[in-house]
């Protein structure tokens, strides 16, 4: 492989180059920013690695970027990925602009850097650096990139059912990895499912002077009495039914969660983070496994009436809260809506909307799947330690959507470092770890070939 | 009073524009837009008309605007106004510029035109027709125009106990008062108090990707229960001590709040409103009740997180309510701010912070003060019925500051109607209405001189 590494350290700058490029092109999919240009970007930088790209229409969103290249032995690897990014507000907390992909101190900030253009491009790089030095890959590779992650996926599944050869591989590698506290590898094996709700409450048909609060319903304390339905203080989800068939850790897996506990540093966590405590004031094993095998239910955003400076005194018209549920096996998405919809009936509060943006059943692949010592023993190689496995991660993707219908093992690693802030402000990669990962994925190629 | 009339109706085009003028003047205390500006602009515009108009300066706010102007009773008159205006959002809600002073229909729309710069202007056309008319004034008035009101006259109080000079007077007509939906007007003896606060809890020091949920506490949560914790669906305040002394309708305020009952629409109003039933489903003497002599405690405003369109899966790092508490005799602001904080700490959310805006105690004038049969017998001579006479309003101004310290009897009259939308969008009044209300003004300056 030294051949391999030395044209990809020779050529770092052009790959940082190609990155930043591709980081200043907005692709918003939330609020639908610049989604086809970033497509037609990405295949022009994939062509001219010469790796045969095109956009594949996708019903009511935007393009799928895809690629599929032959290999020497008879097994194909799936890359999947996505082009999309998260809204960049707070914008006012951004140091620079979140589009300049701006170079500081050996880190890039940009949206998208960690999450997850950094592991687009470190994954074009490593095939490009086979192809030029090589001329032919060890393996075959399929890419897919998506442009509607970061809202759920909504035309992923269906568009995989109608054209399952974009997908159709013997194993996955999955967007993202990053390095922990201690600047460990983490790789994960599954992904928690979602459901992404907006509630909204109404009231009368204009916003009204508050003196009117002894006579005119207000949708604000609608929302928060029916907000403190679903979840109590002592965190417990209180919709009938959400935890029915939640999957506990097996002794092996809570064998790992305990290795994981050990070599996670959570005090350099909770500081950095400037808290008092974790939630429920969790630590070690119990801390881990709340992390990867608990759901959740979390308030994303709350909007009523008056959020400027000082007093207005104004009774609102209307209240919404977006609310994340992150679920995990066997929970289904769509049930959880069914029953958060029963529940606010019962409940009577059957006047307030519930619109469910993205759903997503959450995947796991087993321990013992052949990729997963591929990506680990690799990752020893390059990393010069072995990785944490983590047997899913907190997170989400449509790795369900992408695998399921094959039962395909997919393992995620990335590019992305424990201060990287992916859908925060200053969303940041550091550039030694970008090239790094380009070295892993191009060792992973040999060795699951 | 012919003569008084005439020149009020061959003038009405010059008070118009007079009003406009001074709506088209930004004025927005919660914002501190346009004050010192507004000021300076209703002193040149108050000299115009020969009145010996001054700013007189506030510590840590926008000055006073006062005049004083002998009579030739022995009484005198105080005319309490504001010259500050609620903020303008939600912009888009608008049909014109909120600062235009456009003329449509009959109406005139701007910012502050009903609340409250349409009552200073017509005011000032009363004095200025007596003034030009007959040379004199029947009373000795003095005007006293702060630029505070709408963020709960932080100053005012202080100011005039240290200068009650500028308030002293024999009885005050407040700053306003509208017709119905029956276009009967209603004038009212007092205001509710008014406690406007701001809630905010915090998490981590950044927003982070809301797969953290399980682990990371959110401050919308916290936020949510502890306002759960404020009043439930009941409508019950449950801060402990809140309804401390809270005066009930006496027999005979009771006997006026069915005379009010009976001459309301109430069906007209909730069908205006879009609502299917008022607050717990009140009509009648209870709905005026609940109205006049119930203190609230109303959301103005939810913030956290993510309010733009689509998803957004993040985890905020802090939450925030406005809320405000309407006062009635004999709840005083400053021990409801100390029950609230003191409510908070025993149910455990003593981390959530209380900013106080403003803080007001309620102010109720006798039935049988003479300055009220004047306003009423003018104000049935002028609009050819009798007004409704309310024993409070639902509102907030700061009486008890003004008249507090005298025991000074105030009324409140004023030009707008039932569908001026006073701190909402498209805030307007009827010409017509302010035409009157100038002639009513000229003739309760007669009937108290």
């Amino acid at each position: 492989m030294d051949d391999l590494f030395r044209y990809i350290d020779t050529h770092g700058d052009a790959f940082i180059h190609d990155l930043q490029r591709l980081c200043r092109q907005p692709s918003i999919s939330a609020q639908g920013v610049g989604l086809e240009e970033c497509a037609s970007l990405l295949v022009a930088q994939m062509q001219a690695k010469g790796i045969p790209a095109r956009t594949e229409p996708v019903r009511g969103g935007p393009p799928l970027v895809v690629a599929e290249i032959p290999g020497d032995g008879p097994r194909t690897l799936l890359i999947y990925d996505h082009y999309d990014v998260q809204p960049v507000d707070p914008l006012d907390e951004w140091t620079s602009d979140p589009f300049a992909a701006e170079i500081r101190d050996g880190c890039l900030y940009a949206r998208g850097s960690q999450d997850t253009k950094g592991n687009i491009m470190a994954r074009l790089a490593a095939v490009e650096a086979w192809l030029r030095v090589r001329g032919r890959l060890p393996v075959g590779v399929k890419f897919l990139i998506e442009g509607e992650e970061e809202i759920g996926s909504p035309h992923l599944g269906e568009t995989l059912r109608e054209r399952p050869e974009l997908a159709r591989a013997d194993a996955c590698i999955w967007e993202s990895g990053a390095k922990d506290h201690r600047d460990t590898l983490n790789i994960y094996l599954g992904v928690k499912g979602i459901c992404y709700v907006e509630l909204e409450a109404s009231g009368a048909n204009r916003d009204l002077h508050s003196s009117a609060g002894a006579t005119i319903p207000n949708p604000a304390w609608r929302l928060v009495w029916a907000l403190a339905t679903l979840k109590g203080p002592d965190e417990q989800v209180r919709i009938p039914g959400f935890y029915d068939g939640v999957a506990e850790p097996s002794p092996a897996e809570m064998a790992q969660l305990e290795r994981i506990a050990a070599q996670r540093d959570d005090e350099a966590i909770r500081r950095d983070l400037g808290l008092r405590v974790f939630l429920k004031g969790l630590t070690g094993a119990e801390l881990v496994r709340h992390h990867l095998f608990r759901p959740t239910c979390t308030i994303c955003g709350l909007t009523a009436g008056y959020s400027g400076p000082g007093s207005k005194t104004v009774l609102p018209r209307r209240a919404s809260a977006k609310i994340d549920f992150r679920l995990v096996p066997n929970q289904r998405a769509e049930e959880i809506v069914a029953k958060l919809r029963e529940h606010l009936r019962r409940e009577a509060y059957g006047d307030i909307t519930v619109r469910a943006f993205g759903l997503e059943d959450p995947y796991k692949t087993p321990f013992d799947a052949p990729i997963v010592e591929v990506v680990a023993e690799a990752a020893e190689e390059v990393y010069g330690h072995a990785p944490i496995i983590l047997p899913t991660m907190a997170a989400t993707g449509p790795m369900h959507a992408v695998c399921g219908q094959f039962g395909m093992p997919a393992v995620g690693t990335g590019i992305g470092h424990a201060k990287g802030n992916s859908h925060g402000p200053n969303e940041n990669i550091r550039l030694a770890d970008y090239i790094q990962g380009i070295k892993h994925i191009a060792l992973i190629l040999e060795r699951f070939g």
